[in-house]
């Protein structure tokens, strides 16, 4: 009998676990929001995961319920879980990653290395923040946001007003308020983590983020060996443990101009800085997820190459679709390796990536960005 | 607008194009032979390949049409041709494949080297072929073979006569009848070619027969550096253009106790000799195939690591199916990349493969072949 997985979301996360579902031999079924999703191939269901009766119905025929993204709410989990259902990352876990004052809690509970932060429930308690951290902070909502939605820098401390008034409407009336820290770069530290324990780290990434969005990761981070890579891995395994996270665990961190790393945000699913694992590494984060939450054993996450480059393709091509553009990319570069995730162009949106990979970072890099060139205008 | 490939034919070879169209974003559709075929997953249709009918039905919302076998007649082809349809391979080209006494007549008359061969039509011209050739030969049925179906060696004139009695009714009449060639070990070399011209070919391949199923292949062959391989890729980059062949050519050859290379076989399709491929180079042979019959630019063929080897999954387990193999495998070996077709187990039945990789030859076939034996008993 087939290991049967249900992914809630049909995005880009839930189309990119269909390839290593299928050499796996995994039955695996997707709840898409709407028809035409990225994930279409592998839609068994269209539904609002926000109904635990549409929620319930999908995960009726599956063995482990997990996720395309954080959003399903806490009591469909729960309810979920009162079925019987295994879901993998839990409800107490996700809880984590769904509310950033929640996750700055535990993180500092914890002792792990965070900016200084607060939770702010008006202007005159931002203000107060902003004095004490040099007039400049950064303040987020703490549920909803992703891609640089959400996240606002401030100087004043009516900055957040129109903010301070949706959450006094909706949740527990407060922002989170952070550093503005100083940072030499980005990086993330991927793991997965099964429910038995064992837990599987792929190299240290660096990051570049573009208007909040990820643009380019590199495969490992470059001057990380020792030390820095340690403190990550440690970092992630840390949280994977102590929070119980199954499946996937991105840690986005800042290496600060001092040489200190800093959580900056957690995610509980395959990660846009894993990406590269799919052509680049001997297990892709997306095939390692799908065993972390079927509780199997975890596969080996060495790269391929010295180095891989992922770029993002932000918005595509101004006019026609990625199709369009993929033979002149594949005339001029036969090594790199075109994700194509079916969504209409859209400014800004993620609707591909295109991974290199090779012995020479400057040049894996050069190719990258050369190829995702062909894709954006 | 995505690009739309109809696949005809719902076994592993179409299920293995799925990954790499979900990561293209191309748009795969399959025509299976029956529901819950090993290619369900992309299953738009199910129906007899043999009706043309449905095969042109299936056909018409797609840019191409390729193949998961070389068993659709040349009638239904050419009623697909007849229609406007783009198909890779052509009929011309899939004729050759088709037939193996067509095969032997081509590749004779291109002054490839073949195996001394006649077309034989009874007893008596079988008889004479003996005496001419050591007593024995290997007699094959000219149609509808693969596995080590319809071949058999004979030694006697009259051990052919069942075979005799049914192409008689049947086909033209003629059985194919081959010198029993005293190999060193068996070959592969699999080529890719787009219809506008280009060719790109993967390294030579050695591969271990077992009761006439491929067993194991290595990647690249040991000890074929230098004029062996030259000499098989010129060997099929000749089959490919002078037979006009789209898409995954692979071609079986002998390595002759006296070091020449002679051709065995032609496959016009992703072959199990470039299984490898999927875990072990920059382009895997189905991603390969898709780019050339949609006359997209080629990939990259170079491997990952320096060794690459394959071995398939005949039977399956006495009990219960692979995926209850799957845990203790993946906790033994965490580099093994396991292929579960999603078929049942049945004795002789290729049910799977494993692909191991690595930097020493011995240790990535000893891990291959243990791999492997978790899912036989």
């Amino acid at each position: 009998m087939a290991y049967r997985i249900g992914v809630i979301g049909g995005g880009q996360l839930a189309r990119m676990m269909v390839p290593p579902a299928v050499h796996l031999g995994l039955d695996i079924r997707v709840l898409a929001e709407a028809e035409g999703s990225s994930a279409a191939l592998a839609a068994t269901a269209v539904g609002d995961y926000h109904d635990a009766d549409v929620v319930l119905a999908f995960a009726r025929d599956v063995d482990v319920v997990t996720f395309d993204h954080e959003h399903v709410p806490q009591e469909v989990l729960r309810a979920l879980v009162d079925a019987g259902v295994a879901v993998h990352p839990s409800p107490e876990a996700l809880a984590v990653a769904q509310d950033k004052i929640v996750m700055r809690e535990r993180l500092s509970a914890l002792g792990l290395p965070v900016p200084a932060w607060a939770a702010v429930r008006d202007a005159a308690e931002l203000a107060a923040f902003l004095d004490g951290h040099g007039g400049r902070a950064v303040v987020k909502t703490p549920r909803g946001g992703y891609d640089g939605k959400g996240v606002r820098v401030v100087s004043a401390a009516d900055q957040a007003d129109d903010w301070f008034a949706v959450v006094a409407e909706g949740g527990d009336g407060a922002l989170l308020v952070e550093e503005l820290v100083e940072f030499r770069r980005e990086l993330a530290q991927l793991v997965a983590r099964r429910p038995s324990g064992q837990v599987a780290a792929w190299p240290l990434v660096e990051t570049v983020q573009r208007d909040g969005v990820c643009a380019e990761v590199t495969a490992p981070a470059p001057d990380s060996d020792g030390a820095l890579a340690a403190e990550a891995e440690a970092i992630a395994r840390t949280v994977a443990e102590d929070v119980g996270v199954t499946g996937v665990l991105a840690v986005e961190l800042f290496e600060t101009l001092d040489g200190r790393l800093l959580i900056n945000e957690l995610a509980m699913r395959p990660h846009n800085t894993g990406h590269w694992s799919i052509d680049g590494a001997v297990t892709s984060q997306f095939e390692q997820h799908l065993r972390a939450v079927l509780d199997l054993p975890l596969g080996d996450t060495a790269p391929h190459r010295p180095w891989s480059v992922m770029v993002n393709v932000l918005g595509g091509p101004a006019e026609g679709t990625m199709a369009d553009r993929l033979p002149a990319l594949m005339r001029d570069q036969p090594g790199a390796k075109v994700h194509d995730y079916g969504k209409d162009p859209r400014p800004g949106r993620k609707v591909g990536h295109v991974t290199t990979t090779g012995a020479d970072r400057g040049d894996v890099l050069a190719r990258a960005r050369a190829a995702v060139g062909f894709f954006e205008d």
